[in-house]
């Protein structure tokens, strides 16, 4: 479990303890800028998870090892670029995920909830089906209700098909690659470096990284991938190069 | 939903946040000693329903309207007296009753949970499947996960969004330009373009083939990703043609 941005400490011990609770002991916490949350008193029984948190500067470092990278969101509307799934269908296929290889679950803020630069590390959304007048839920519930629904039923799905997916970071290879090639071949020029409102500092890099995810690709075919991608780099390096002599 | 003898206002705060969260408006609170619950900063969206809880000296006060009262307890051997059933059995045989009169749901103290006298009022008890190493759940949190557990499949579950897929013919597409693609920066070169036992005649082809269907891609993301190679292969032959001059 993947905490970003979380502002009150005593959130973070409450998710803790609903971690314990439920059997999900290993919980990362992205940008808590030397918060006190270890000593939270909230995080009652689960001091330990709480001592052991690992701590990361940002989104793709915490998730670097994790095959598949799921979001939660309040709306359902706000992301016609991302699968939503609502909890108890989106539990069902991370359960089956956990079988092959691991799987973070990032939560968002307290008043803002994720942002569309973590959201681009989603391979898709995950929302708690709440009162259309009353969505936002406070963040230690909302971890307590999508721990439950995970740990329900938790024999896992025998898979008939073992793939073994391939993780974060080698996805974030793939996007950089792919960002590269796309520059290099004019294809971002006709691209608004900026999103309507101006205010996202970088949407190109986000819808590759969310065309990436979606792709969902296995650790073979990342590799595969990443080779052709490298080639056709070098091509169009190569020719730029002699184009220039 | 009955909160007997909490004893934090906060936490009553976040049971009634949770419960404006999954539709469940009626609270009441025994023996709140007048606690200053009320102002609870933690019912974030749900003052109005603060505001409105009923308080009352007894549980028999407090259920005497409802068909079927039912408490909630962290352990499972307590009660050889009472039938326990887990969260989501119980919430089942909840749902069916709210069709035809009142429920009521009790909580206990944060620190003891139910006392023996409480439990006397229930028809039967439900439990939250926690670790056996950890069972005891926050208050407002264990309220959350079997409110959620009770509205869901009811009432707010949005149909789990519809993505279409691509077509067969526009994979296909994908699949040509792509070899194409290779093909003009040398990918190919040191691929066999024969099977090992050389009878399968366009290996090449069909890995690349299969490649793309793993990708399992979106009628959107197969029109990206065309663009995408367009450009890739537009830019390459730019630059050859430019050497060839």
């Amino acid at each position: 479990m993947v905490l970003v941005n979380a502002r009150n400490p005593l959130n973070i011990g409450a998710a803790a303890r609903a971690m314990s609770n439920f059997g999900f002991l290993k919980l990362s916490v992205v940008n808590a800028f030397e918060m006190a949350f270890r000593e939270a008193r909230s995080a009652v029984g689960a001091a330990a998870l709480l001592a052991q948190a690992d701590e990361y500067e940002s989104v793709a470092e915490a998730v670097a090892d994790c095959s598949l990278v799921v979001g939660t969101t309040a709306l359902s509307q706000r992301n016609p670029e991302h699968v939503v799934r609502d909890l108890r269908d989106g539990a069902r296929f991370i359960r089956k995920r956990l079988a092959w290889g691991e799987v973070a679950l990032l939560f968002g803020s307290e008043k803002r909830g994720l942002s569309n630069k973590d959201f681009s590390h989603c391979h898709w959304l995950l929302r708690i089906p709440t009162r259309e007048a009353h969505r936002s839920m406070n963040l230690g519930q909302a971890v307590a209700v999508c721990l439950y629904e995970l740990a329900c039923d938790a024999k896992f799905a025998s898979p008939t098909e073992r793939v073994r997916f391939a993780k974060a970071a080698d996805l974030e290879r793939v996007t950089a690659l792919l960002g590269e090639g796309l520059q290099a071949c004019g294809y971002l020029k006709g691209q608004p470096n900026r999103s309507a409102n101006g205010r996202s500092a970088a949407p190109i890099e986000e819808k590759i990284r969310r065309f990436v995810r979606r792709m969902n690709l296995s650790a073979k075919d990342a590799e595969l991938l990443l080779g052709m991608l490298r080639q056709v780099l070098w091509k169009l390096n190569a020719s730029a190069g002699n184009l220039k002599k």
